[in-house]
């Protein structure tokens, strides 16, 4: 193998490579990049036998060829080098070794064979669609900070993908839950997601996804197979396993029928939730919500530390209503309010409560209160 | 107490006044800062036993007192108040608290007696002067990389500050070492200063002293005493212990016949040593410094992951030297140069080496070699 490639092509082809790849590894191969050159251009491809991630970019072959190597250490290399030079990658595969050269500095790293650098397995995918970058984003950001991270309960740890029929029809739908709050997601179902089986998409997927979904109006290929799921731009694949589990039934846990209705601008609130909450160094700190007749009281009342309490005007014209939330999951919840008010739908202060943005039916927060 | 005070002028005083708080602390009233409200100022102190630091700030005083609460607390939640607003705080006594008002946010705190929060006692000061911000800032933030962190060489874990006599005359000098570097960085000797006693500054001490000494052209007032050292301000002083022990002979380390001498651009130098570095994962990387008329090859080989090298056009005109250093003292070193080149003075591959910025004789640098 011999390439020449621009220094800054080449940073942004490993960055995205070598993101997947784990910082300390068992398995030695998986610490590094797979390299491909082939007619005029260069391929990584990086695995943590979860997720694949493969990154096509033009190079200039002189001869075609693939090894692998440290990813991290070449990602390192060439963050260093100087903006605009050319870095020249070729093997020397006597001594088992890939010579880097750029301006006055060279570089030779340790390779492994290409032949024991594990491929995923290709699939058959039972459903392929295409989907705009900004609305896979919006469906995976906005349900990830749900998550569970409980190891126990893998099948909560990501995030659920599958279509369901709502008020507007068939949607593509994304949950995520902890059992302490959850969010749904709908978008418009695409083209050909129809037959999409549901899966659940591991959330360190979600993750190097999200990494990949900077540019709005990108078409993202999309394949779902009961096992695996696959992303894919003209440069870019993204290939993961999805976890081996059945999502519980969440439908049951979003409340119909919570009437109590309370709209509040969401940065305010936001702001005097963390307010108020300063006053308890609690991990689980509990703020109380003290509604009657627009008039929102927080409070907090940590005996040892101290107490503090906040008034808000909001819009609520229902009986009066005292109910408790942890105050991490209000912030997070009213941190996914993008422009309009956060409206709360409470029934009880045992029940589960609910929150919208604006009159937008196509994102639902339930949270779970608890005792104060 | 009674008081009330714009929000950013009490952030500022409590931002400073917290930091030297430690965030654990065994004895409850150590995690507080003492409030004190008398005339027209308010001042608050804080201290870890070793050093303490008094902040005063102009305030509408309403009734005069005193009490001690959580600074940690106090400071977040001011920090979280809007700009602009009012903050008034009132103790109320019979409830050990303290009220916080601003807005329609309430807090109330649980307060500590004054009477139990521990005063540093006053001392006598051997030696007082007058000295400007930019000099003091100087001489500490450019000797303070080379303080030791082992705990049982407790006698290099600061900066010793004393007076000494160099070509330019009498100077004010500051030096640090961990035995495998030393910088010793003088300044002219400020009226007064030169009945000073030398004093083992803590490193924490340097810590928070550098936070106050962000205005150049600030008079600081210094007093110095064989136990203490005090900088002033109007607003601000900071007392602090020093380290009870005698710093060794700094002197017979500073070799004064190294004559081979090296001069290079110190950024290109540092980019290139972090470059080659980058090859190893060891903690303690070796660069080997080649040298050979004007020529300086810096390389790195380490056998299992790979090997570097980068070549610099520099400034040499002795005999060819082979040397080895670790590669974070190098770039610690160079980053220290802030215009001129870096001139570097060696004598063999085995003794210690010197630097200096371009010509400037008031900081001089010493390194270890390693070998390679």
């Amino acid at each position: 193998m011999k390439v020449s490639i621009e220094r800054s092509a080449l940073l942004k082809a490993m960055s995205r490579a070598q993101s997947v790849v784990e910082r300390r590894n068992t398995i030695p191969i998986l610490a590094n990049v797979l390299i491909e050159a082939e007619g005029n251009s260069l391929s990584f491809r990086a695995t943590d036998l979860d997720i694949e991630v493969v990154d096509k970019t033009d190079a200039m072959v002189e001869v075609a060829g693939a090894t692998t190597v440290s990813a991290h250490m070449l990602h390192d290399i060439v963050r260093k080098l100087p903006d605009g030079s050319t870095v020249q990658l070729s093997e020397d595969m006597a001594a088992g070794r890939i010579e880097i050269r750029a301006g006055r500095s060279n570089f030779s790293l340790a390779t492994l064979p290409r032949e024991d650098f594990p491929i995923m397995a290709s699939a058959e995918y039972d459903c392929n669609f295409g989907a705009k970058a900004a609305l896979l984003r919006r469906l995976f950001d906005k349900a990830k900070f749900a998550i569970s991270t409980e190891e126990t309960r893998y099948y909560l740890n990501g995030i659920y993908l599958h279509s369901a029929t709502a008020s507007g029809g068939q949607m593509l739908r994304a949950v995520a839950t902890d059992g302490h709050r959850l969010a749904c997601i709908d978008a418009d179902l695409p083209d050909g997601a129809d037959s999409i089986p549901g899966v659940i998409v591991p959330r360190k997927t979600v993750t190097e996804l999200l990494k990949l979904l900077s540019d709005d109006d990108a078409d993202i290929a999309v394949s779902v197979s009961e096992t695996k799921i696959r992303f894919a731009t003209p440069d870019i694949t993204l290939t993961s396993k999805v976890i081996d589990g059945s999502f519980p039934d969440y439908t049951r846990v979003i409340p119909q029928s919570n009437v109590k209705r309370l709209e509040v601008d969401a940065a305010e609130f936001a702001q005097a939730v963390d307010r108020v909450s300063t006053v308890s160094s609690e991990r689980s700190r509990a703020v109380k919500l003290a509604l009657d007749e627009d008039r929102l009281v927080l409070s907090v009342n940590a005996p040892d530390s101290g107490a503090a309490d906040e008034e808000l005007a909001v819009a609520y014209g229902d009986e009066r209503l005292e109910i408790g939330f942890n105050a991490k999951y209000l912030l997070e919840i009213a941190s996914q309010v993008d422009r309009e008010n956060a409206v709360f739908m409470f029934n009880s202060s045992g029940d589960p409560t609910l929150m919208r943005e604006g009159n937008d039916e196509s994102a639902v927060y339930v949270v779970m209160p608890m005792r104060v």
